[in-house]
């Protein structure tokens, strides 16, 4: 069994990991840490827990988390970095879900973050844990930056277009729904039902912090530097991710484009247990995938026009969080990297 | 493995009972029928079983359906009492997820589902499912009557209190609070996101189906006629019911009746796998059980006076359908009770 | 034109009384105030109000107020109580819509909210604002307690049964769904739709502050204390109240009941412009009042026994809060009472 | 008082209509017709219009409702064509809330809805009511084609940039988002709120009815063909259509194109009573509008960079039809052309 810890586990990340690892196979969770909630029992917070996990909230000190083999970090910007060395000198592996070891370049992740990096060694060394690009890498790898929600949806979407450079990387758009559970459990007004249901509205115009993320990561799939629009949208909903994501292809179209264009995609695919290919003509609900790993995704060409368009869907809460966190987990620690991960989705 | 079929599996029961059965440890899933959707795949319809389910609907006769061990009816009332008895012949456990088998009186059963019963014998044979009363009889029974969503979630509150004799028999009120997924999925006016969401009312008041399932059982429990007052209220959410439900104790209050109620409960289900006795103080939220097998329930004495009030959640189509039904299953074929019911609610 | 102010302008209760009032016929808005918003725009935090109204919020102060014929007080409980003696020696008349004014017994005002009374003068002066009880005295009112939304609701569907004594009074239950708007705009973890939407549970089962104004009224009505079971319920939803109200019918029952009831709602709301009697066998849906001061009620006897059930739907934010203040105003000020509150209900 | 009648006054188009003209103060209505519901009251479907309006539903006859001065058609596609040339010979205005007289092009009509055009000559007469491009036009028209939701919507945010030859008219996005209720009020699966709730997805890639409606207009506007690529979504709401349009600016860009679009938008716009542009840097929310005739509009350039991306929203049932319909009908006959549109979106 693999000795785990969350650290904070207070939020929507932390206790999506919680009902994935206490029934992971391979699994036993040591510790989940919380300052303000030390001493109570995490069901308490959580009843969906009650009958499943015991444990009361502890303390989030390094003495608390090195007897576990991994510790996941599900806290706000800025924590990991603080901790991460002294659990990584402890032979502790590190899965942080938030932005911490996203950006490579520590000033640009100073630029967006606003806090300067504290262990820019471990930066470099950090693997970006998109399992679809970085498999081998992460199974080595003492310190994975778990990819945020937007990005792994836009990423999937796009990377084999890039990946064969059949559309032009200077003019790339993403068009991104998610529900509301991305903006976290943190008590704001613009999450509240009265402000967030029965409407749907664009945010973070001026730059979302995911456009450098998906910018890093896509201008190393495409080996060119992208352009892209991102435009996130709130959407009247608890989960899911929904990325409408357009391209404009470079070369001949024929009768046969869409047929090799859905070919490349499952060709692409083929042996990722977690994204499924949709039959040519679908149009992905984000619903087919709730509580699950899965991303789903539909390649389009509307009007037999030049512009491509991908449809992209995972719950930003599982594929797009939590569950990508127990995937690099199974990899990292040498267990079937599908262990832990078989929920059916819910539906309805 | 036990081989099974599902009758009607285009529903919400269907599609939800497969959600369950596909990973169930001990179950080989043999059919599932649809007269309507016969020869295409069944994850055509509902692409959260991409991956899980390779079969097509097949169509709904007998002879597709003997080689099966149990097979669970998921369709409109009317159709189990016409293909149960042949599949019983067979040797084939039937589990009725309507109510063909609910009503033991079979003019009562006509009177409230209009159509005279086909095959009386098996309705005196047929056992009600509710293991938390009738978990023995249900092991040895050749045919389950599933219980209804709300009769289960009232029940089970009013339980201890009838069991107990606390209660005043004649005069019981259950306030029930339904999600729309228990209108089904035809495609009605009523049940559409404009008409249902944003939105709150009370329904059935001249006499809801349901009600006379309820009083029949209630009547068992309290060896004696009770008269119950029940007003189902369509909410508008997708899944999971909440019984707010009102008892007039007719013994002495002192000082130690909250605690004496709260003992009641917790003892009368300490070893119900399926339902959990919350502290004293508590309001379940149904989202605190979504997509899990469990009922949730807390008993409480407003001001101190002589009403009781208990609140009980489930997942009407897990607790309220097709998770009870597979727990049903379970102890039918000698399995550990909880197999392939582990799931942990989803939330948020 | 009646110059009006509205203290506490940025909470949902000042927004709805803004849409009213920006097209209310007969009114003239001086100011709005904000202590944390003072300077900027009103329509800068609501921007539905662009293009109704340019005023920026002010400071509350009695002097920005003193100009004003009416202030209505959308705030917080407690802060009434302080400015209202000043405002009225002015000669300015004053609304609430919080609860400073609506408990006479300043002990019991004290008990639930916490805080001693700081004008028990005014106080005791007070008119309770249901105008389908106390018409008259709000019209010479200069201090009107404008109702909670729940004891609006919950009132008048009990108020015809009391008043005629066909009930005991004695047992009463109240079982009330709300949606989440009357729990304000205030950035709290339990508001957000991540928390309260697809969910439903009770609250403040050990008491809820709306408990005694209930009390208090429907004693007054049913000429003798009356015992009341209330329950509060949080329902997925923005906007609407459904109140299911049970009571033991105590005199003789015979064939007629049925129509007898009927008949007694409709004679003693026929005069009354925003309480709608549904036909028999109606049951009212929240969406119908939506965005309008309108209450609409039907009576029930389910199978014909000695319960009888009242369904009674309201807009918490009109009838239950703004609207019903701004029918205080126009009674208060001699206008037509039906002025500037002839929305007609948005559905869907 | 003008005479008007509506001819399918089931549907949510129907019915908003009556919300709107129920109370403005120039019309009466005179016929609402329904084939299926003739006799029964209006406000027993729709319990909103209680107290409101009395009429019955009539038969949809052309004796019905030749007194008319102005006959709405909220019916299906292919019903208007069929009855408009009776009624204008009687000297009757149409306004068609559905497409019969939206494609000026006979066969492309036909193409996309199926039915050969029946009155290919007032097809030709016919105005296109979109007040903002039209507005001289519908003055004096008998019959107006009143534009589709997504038209709509998505017109407004192009207009400008067109007009003014900014944008590479080759290459055109607009990715659309709209509440359930533009799926009208039959009786369909997809629209239950089981399976539109808590979900999100992209519906109509093979070709959209209302792509070639907003090309062709696009076209007169832009004075040159555009290549529009058009996505419609699903949104889990009732009302409110969120167009985000994506273009790419042709000329010189410099440090002050903002500001340059920004002042076109305003410009463009400034006597236009029904649409908002919002300040530089705003999101606008759909339901900001929900309820109301208004558009909002903001303007972006992410990044700096050449892709402009305008924000649009409306609400789908009022400026997106029955109210813009009723704009329509004010201009036809010579009202003010705000009469009866003056509502205050709702929020929350």
């Amino acid at each position: 069994m693999i000795k785990v810890g969350i650290v904070g586990g207070t939020g929507y990340t932390g206790v999506e990991l919680l009902r994935l690892l206490v029934v992971h196979p391979n699994v036993e969770i040591l510790a989940v840490t919380s300052r303000s909630g030390a001493g109570s029992a995490v069901a308490d917070m959580y009843p969906n827990l009650r009958g499943f996990l015991s444990l009361p909230f502890s303390e989030p000190t390094v003495e608390n988390l090195s007897q576990c083999e991994v510790v996941f970090f599900a806290t706000p910007n800025g924590i990991a970095m603080d901790m991460a060395p002294q659990l990584i000198e402890r032979g502790v592996k590190v899965i942080d879900l938030a932005a911490d070891f996203r950006l490579q370049d520590s000033a640009v992740s100073e630029q967006w973050y606003g806090k300067s990096h504290s262990c820019v060694d471990l930066l470099d060394e950090a693997v970006y844990g998109l399992p679809e690009v970085n498999r081998e890498r992460i199974k080595t790898a003492r310190v994975v930056a778990n990819p945020g929600c937007y990005p792994t949806a836009v990423q999937l979407a796009f990377l084999p277009l890039l990946e064969a450079g059949l559309v032009d990387p200077s003019m790339l758009i993403a068009d991104a729904k998610s529900g509301v559970s991305g903006a976290g459990r943190q008590a704001s007004v613009g999450s509240l039902l009265c402000e967030a249901s029965e409407s749907f509205k664009a945010y973070g115009m001026s730059g979302h912090r995911h456009l450098p993320e998906i910018t890093q990561e896509l201008n190393h799939q495409a080996k060119t530097p992208v352009n892209l629009t991102f435009i996130p949208h709130l959407t009247p909903m608890i989960r899911g991710i929904h990325a409408t994501c357009y391209g404009q292809l470079t070369g001949e179209i024929s009768a046969g484009t869409d047929a090799e264009l859905q070919a490349l995609f499952e060709q692409r695919y083929e042996n990722e247990p977690f994204v499924d290919v949709m039959p040519a003509g679908s149009t992905p609900e984000t619903r087919s995938v709730k509580g699950s790993n899965i991303c789903r995704i539909a390649v389009h060409r509307p009007q037999g026009g030049r512009t491509v368009v991908i449809l992209s869907v995972i719950d930003n809460l599982v594929k797009g969080a939590a569950g990508q966190a127990v995937h690099n987990m199974n990899l990292m620690c040498d267990l079937d990297e599908k262990a832990g991960l078989g929920q059916v989705p819910m539906m309805p």
